[in-house]
């Protein structure tokens, strides 16, 4: 990922402010200006390859030679660009934590062309994996305790989002992945089984099931709803006794009424001694299914989800932006109807007990003792802070919060997300800002900041 | 993209072919089982990278010695997974194609492992970029013949994605993409002008403009809604008479009431004699609302399309399949209640002239003389059929089948797709193969086939 990956505009506002010498540190905020009705809280993700992006920006002797020829960039421009790399600082909200609507997820400040540049590429991974991992928790709370898998490797866009998918769901703790190379890549335990297609290769169900658990006798689930589910299941327990096999056993549903066919199989493999062998269902599955299911006390014990969730199928974006805040001291917003900002760099004071009664305030702001600062500084003058975050510490730093998440948030339908208050101090700016900006026709007051 | 970027059942399942010598032929086919009830037709797109991927696919050293450590592997199936390409043949129809549920877009016949390997990967490409293209060809209809533009970047699923995106807007007729890479890649025009931060990092929008218009004196699009919008156009205005601009001209609304906006902003641009400067407009744009602003009548020239078409909004997910449909010479088909798939190789059979009529048999049926067959030969033996294809062509083929799609098919709300026949041969075929299949248990009959 070179320097190209961003939107035209970003390169001509990048020249402009170098060629009349614009150098003065700006600050841009990345937040999510409203949440989609369907959910109550979000879940940061993207961080680690918002930060890997960033420290590698840098434009190369093709980036160059492309803009000169295509797009008449001149020389001095050319050069400017060629010197250029990240040198700024950036703060952000670690994975794993839970945000809401204002609450910046990411603060660049730098050079204001260098932030500029960073500003299509840190919305496209920011928003995606944000909205993502925001989806894939709704599953794991609805699903109470049970496991969830991922299984959307074939429904993402592209593959590489796959790995992306496979990585937050992680965080928000997916036991388990489909994809073998996410699995790889991200230390995740890989999970899976059969397809329909094996069960037909074999002239019959019960022989592809044989033949499966030979090959594979330390751990089977049989794909049962080939033809038809509950005699899938009888072929499965009588191979399952045939063989002798006693490791890891299970059956998958992956059709039909999956509450009902959950209760028959149980019954069936209960009724021949077989009660640790696992129901794993699939098949369209979401927050809202597995919901209903578990309502309607289905004993599944896994739910394999994909297509919705690798997609966030209802709530497939989110209105994110990424906003100057601040120019050479000087705070900005804008005033566009129903658009406005908020200026200045940002902090988001949260309780460090009780539930979630945030203060989004300006980041020099004392921080008052029972609270805790959401951002934390991630680079330092072109550098990254720390050695890097893990997996476990965003699955830790997710749970944490979730626990504290109030029940009217945590719902899957109809959800309410906490109040989120702003400071006197960021009170006291925005008022100032406005009227600095727009003496004369300012189309807002404070009062419509958004959810504030 | 190697080996091992697929779901770990399809590697199991691999493996215990191998292992048990079935080695037969076997044919997949890949389409959609029914279109969302926003769709009229689908666009075929991602078969470039489908094909890149079938090529290439082979496993590496260390890939072999992570299923070894990690999996289990055992040694024979290693080796046999080490020496594994694709040997074997690939139908599909050309990208930029209109098809329509049940139609396959992709049959791969190959010795059964290796065809199951390809197909997390297969799902996955053809049906995230099935699914944007379709997306795009929308919004190219209801702008009726004005430009539209790709601005979804900040929103796909990653920055490859973005790329995938951009290419297939150009498939379907969209005149630019505001992505520099993707531009630069696949030889589209990049657009783009300025954000709300370049007017915010000057002292007023007046500087604002005089110092863009100054740094691109060649193509000037202005911004104008950062804080009033009128006045913004009037600024513009003025900017472009104190300079004497007279190139590319034009202004982008991107809030507010777009259709009254977009009127008044023409009558001060007309009044100014700037008939020439074009009208862009953005935000929050799809197919729905560019229906809207122009039966309303708003004089827009030009309309930038982000989040909604990178998502595929409305529908961000395409039901298809990758079904094992002959095995050895013999036909395969699966039962599962509602999941009913036909046997057999196929071929959609598609009128030279006149509206769309489509016939779906078999591939080897004979083609009646006022028909074309829509898979072609993409590959054979493993080897690519030719030199690839050219977003031009594919280009063509979408417009070429989009001026004989019935208007029902083409309409924004509620379409209708065409009906879709199944041939003589094809109902044989099914008939026999359910007898074969399930003598006792059948769940369906022929008539329950999907939108057949």
């Amino acid at each position: 990922m070179g320097a190209l990956w961003t939107d035209l505009y970003e390169l001509n506002m990048a020249a402009s402010y170098l060629r009349r010498g614009m150098a003065g540190p700006a600050t841009f905020s990345l937040f999510v200006r409203h949440l989609p009705p369907e959910r109550g809280y979000l879940v940061a993700a993207g961080l680690a390859d918002a930060l890997r992006f960033i420290e590698s920006y840098t434009f190369t002797a093709d980036d160059l030679a492309y803009l000169r020829d295509v797009h008449d960039f001149d020389e001095s421009t050319l050069k400017a660009f060629a010197g250029l790399h990240f040198s700024g600082d950036v703060w952000a909200v670690p994975e794993g934590r839970i945000v809401f609507a204002d609450e910046p997820l990411l603060e660049v400040t730098a050079p204001i062309a260098e932030g500029q540049l960073l500003e299509t590429y840190l919305l496209n991974q920011m928003t995606f994996q944000t909205t993502i991992a925001s989806k894939a928790a709704r599953c794991v709370v609805a699903a109470g305790g049970r496991d969830v898998v991922d299984f959307s490797f074939r429904r993402t866009q592209g593959p590489d989002a796959a790995l992306s998918v496979a990585r937050v769901s992680a965080i928000v703790g997916f036991a388990g992945t489909s994809n073998v190379e996410a699995a790889r890549r991200f230390g995740l335990r890989a999970v899976g089984t059969m397809a329909h297609s094996y069960i037909q290769a074999f002239p019959t169900e019960r022989e592809a099931f044989r033949a499966f658990a030979e090959d594979f006798p330390e751990s089977t689930t049989f794909l049962v709803d080939t033809f038809d589910t509950l005699d899938g299941v009888r072929s499965a327990i009588d191979v399952i006794r045939d063989l002798g096999l006693s490791a890891q056993l299970g059956i998958r549903l992956d059709s039909g009424d999956l509450s009902d066919l959950a209760r028959e199989s149980r019954g069936l493999l209960d009724g021949a001694g077989l009660t640790d062998a696992r129901i794993v269902a699939s098949g369209g599955l979401d927050e809202y299914v597995i919901t209903r299911l578990l309502a309607d006390g289905a004993p599944i014990d896994t739910f394999g989800v994909g297509t919705k969730m690798g997609v966030s199928a209802d709530a497939p974006y989110l209105d994110s932006v990424y906003k100057l805040v601040a120019y050479g001291g000087r705070p900005v917003m804008k005033l566009s109807p129903a658009k406005v900002t908020a200026p200045g760099a940002k902090q988001v004071f949260r309780r460090v007990d009780g539930p979630f009664d945030d203060v989004i305030g300006l980041r020099d702001e004392p921080i008052a003792p029972e609270r805790e600062p959401l951002l934390v500084p991630v680079m330092r003058d072109g550098r990254p802070v720390d050695e890097g975050d893990d997996l476990h510490s965003a699955n830790e730093r997710f749970r944490r919060d979730l626990l504290r998440l109030p029940g009217s948030a945590r719902r899957i339908e109809r959800p309410v997300h906490p109040l989120v208050r702003r400071s006197r101090r960021l009170d006291d700016l925005i008022a100032r800002t406005e009227r600095s900006v727009a003496p004369e026709n300012s189309h807002t007051d404070a009062g419509s900041l958004g959810g504030l």
